[in-house]
């Protein structure tokens, strides 16, 4: 969203990446399994029932399965759009097997096997670009500054911790797809708002956290409608960790340790969603 | 469907050419009225009635209007439905105008302007990669060669004469889309099958015609719902021009006067929808 570069980029990085695997399992073996990182954000917020990338609907008397109907809110979330487009057709075409994991918002920074040895350890995005919102907001209580909220903060997003996204890309992998299957999964174990995630933080926090709105950046409804089925992943074994305060407690360790190196610049929105062209104040 | 290279360049050839064009218009003006020509490809063949590229759904007591859910038969027809996303997005975000044509099979080969002058003429194609399926057959009747059918011939497809086809572009143009709509027009004027085409110009042409039916090489199917709105246009002007004796009697005189130029092995299908990498023979 920064610019018709960036977009540029992002689709054709994207597009082109998966085009090529594509090829390349269709030529070398098609038994092989495609598991591809998705998004939530690739659907946006429908006023129906977001189902796992299929749909049965019934219009004039008549009844199909669909992919379900996507409309995000970034030209990064279309590329992923056009990339399950893209994937479901190779399904269709060369019976390839393929999981497309649409991901929820990722918090947490480590697993049991990161937290071995710190040259393990995963990024931990928290600007305003890459950054995702609870480890941003985890950051600012640190730092004693206020969090942020885009609007009024009543835009709901599934979320997913990062010892449980790790484990749904080893079941796909372990339990893989059927011949010419396009198997979607939604990748997420439970759904807050931005508001009741500011507010968990600020239970949680050992320092007194207050909570600023800024007129939202972002073209995104707020109020909307976010009800969503993710029971694929359970039903192949998936035991969620939920959101919990003791969770919390162990990013704020992490966050504190490495305080003095956080760039709190990079934490205000510079990118206006409404401009074609928009480094505000750059 | 060639192979890996084509798709590519293919998609990316529309997808970045439609992302610039957006980005000029909400640089420049957003009042400018996008009028983009897609086709109706885009939709597949799927087992519910083909809407104007939204739909309404009820799904668990809740309703929506959605973007119709597109499962096309090929990367060209993808590339397409990866633009009608990106353009959604643009409308909804910079508040652009925008009208999506989705345009049928095109038939015919002049219009009352081309007609004026040979330099006017528009291309007319009838090989195996370009070319369209009634302008194959009339090519082949007029050389006596059998009218070649992939599979059974019960494939329909939205068809549409090329006079109707520049009015629905100029009534497009002349009645452009409010301020951030996303107007989607089926521009087509008929269903037919396959095989309803063949039997159509065996019945006009002035030589005796055979019919054969090659093993698909496409990856389609055959036998399936097809009903589709396409009263926008009509709402907006169009009078449509329906396939008929006297049109094909224009394309025969048409045909005719440049067999001599016909390259036979351009109709032959050089490629496998179900490989990969598939130039048969070469």
């Amino acid at each position: 969203m920064v610019d018709r570069k960036h977009a540029v980029y992002t689709q054709v990085n994207n597009v082109v990446g998966t085009m090529n695997v594509l090829y390349a399992i269709a030529e070398i073996d098609p038994e092989i399994h495609l598991v591809k990182l998705g998004t939530m954000g690739a659907y946006g917020t429908p006023n129906i029932d977001i189902e796992e990338g299929w749909i049965e609907i019934e219009h004039k008397g008549r009844k199909d399965r669909v992919l379900y109907p996507k409309r995000p809110g970034s030209y990064y979330h279309l590329s992923k759009v056009h990339d399950s487009h893209n994937i479901e057709f190779a399904c269709r075409i060369w019976g390839i097997r393929a999981t497309d994991l649409n991901q929820g918002v990722v918090y947490g920074q480590q697993t049991p096997e990161t937290a071995r040895d710190d040259r393990l350890a995963t990024r931990y995005d928290y600007d305003a670009v890459f950054g995702t919102v609870l480890n941003r907001f985890v950051i600012q209580s640190v730092l004693g500054e206020p969090l942020m909220i885009y609007g009024n903060g009543s835009q709901v997003r599934g979320i997913i911790e990062i010892r449980d996204t790790v484990r749904c890309l080893q079941l796909a992998c372990e339990n893989p797809a059927d011949r010419g299957e396009f198997r979607v999964f939604n990748q997420m174990t439970q759904s807050l708002s931005i508001t009741q995630m500011a507010a968990t933080i600020a239970r949680v926090s050992p320092e007194k956290v207050t909570i600023e709105h800024l007129a939202n950046p972002r073209v995104e409804e707020e109020g909307h409608h976010y009800n969503v089925v993710h029971s694929g992943m359970v039903e192949l074994g998936l035991e969620p960790h939920l959101l919990s305060d003791t969770l919390i407690e162990s990013l704020f360790e992490i966050t504190k340790r490495f305080a003095h190196r956080v760039r709190r610049e990079a934490m205000i929105p510079t990118i206006d969603w409404r401009r074609a062209s928009s480094l505000i104040g750059l």
